[in-house]
């Protein structure tokens, strides 16, 4: 995502908080909402559907979030300090929950590399929130 | 949205919390994403629009997170309380902030009406996480 | 969607063809958006999720595509007539993919009344496609 | 996104066409979006904006189409051949709109930047719209 970076760093008035941190987010948000997306994908062609019902719910609302909580922060203008405390708080809530259940399925790789996805977008969510000032 | 409504009724397993409630705020956050999206639209065509820059980011903002929490309240089946108490808060907080700047700009009839539309949405979202138990 | 029409109306600079079709448009993507969100949901809960498999991913496709044309619909100004055309045109194709697996569902309520809401956004789109004239 | 790559890897039952051009297509689409959302951020914080108000709705539109088409390549099982054509269609035909805005602001890096951005993602668009065989 090397034209973000160069767009985050050309844009004229942006945000105290819009620099590598909110660009490392919105890699962190897009690689997870993949994942999430895939591994839906991948869960609900597997055999055992009927024990994955749970993971597939969890990774199609983590998918929703993350993608989401990345358009906000791919906005480096001044944001509404508020709103994107408490959507970084709901996306780091859903990455958990999601890696909890991926985390679950450890026979099967997708679920696997699904739940490392969560937990490091989950990370940069609750790194960006505590940097947020106001 | 009467196909949602029957949708719902039919689901083999709905939350607790996947009635009349759910359906009305997945109508609400459907009405607000529409008017923010519009609203932008029309702020962006305005000639004032160098006043209106604020006004537009919100809304751009707000659009987001209403069309992604009604998604969320469109899965009638089991969800992560946590989470869907995390993405209403964030949607409230969302629609707060657009009603109060388009509120201001009280000669424009685009941005009235797309203050009316938060307010009644952010309403429902906390109607709805207040509703959810556990 | 009554915020949206009064939205319409007091839009600075609509398009030509930013009047009732596309208010009618952007209501019924929101519905069927809704619909396959909902329906892939219920299909997910059924005893019988193996046989649903083809109508679940066809009804996360349908919803992704409802969800993105009723944006761009919900922008009244002036628009890229070739994107609009190509946008109506694969979300009409999507509409009438799930139509037809829903449709095959018929001892299901939910498909039934998915593959309604699909049909009907699939005819707007095309009204509204050949509406557009340059 | 090697965790996308991963999962694609694992994934039970992908279509044929889902390999490294669907995975190089998702991280086009991922960037492009990001791209345009943020060069619409920018250009509505410039001095300038009134000049820039048709770059600034061709981005968020571009955003959009570029968002979905990337869900839909994210999920590599078998898909439904004509939709995604379409869509391929319709998400090219949107960025090279944009793209071709966007470098008539060749004083603005930003916009440079999210002109290439979109070159890059209608030439990926095209070659996996060519490669889909049935």
């Amino acid at each position: 995502m090397e034209t973000l970076k160069r767009i985050f760093r050309d844009h004229p008035a942006p945000a105290s908080d819009a620099g590598d941190e909110a660009y490392e987010l919105v890699r962190a948000t897009a690689e997870c909402a993949a994942a999430c997306t895939a591994c839906a994908d991948a869960c609900l062609a597997e055999a055992a559907v009927l024990q994955l019902r749970d993971c597939i719910r969890s990774c199609l609302d983590c998918a929703d979030l993350c993608a989401v909580t990345g358009r906000l922060l791919a906005r480096p203008g001044e944001q509404d300090a508020d709103t994107l405390r408490a959507q970084l708080s709901a996306c780091e809530t859903a990455c958990r929950a999601c890696a909890t259940l991926c985390a679950h399925h450890d026979g099967m790789a997708h679920c696997i590399a699904c739940a490392e996805a969560c937990r490091r977008c989950a990370d940069a969510c609750r790194g960006m929130r505590e940097a947020i000032v106001s």
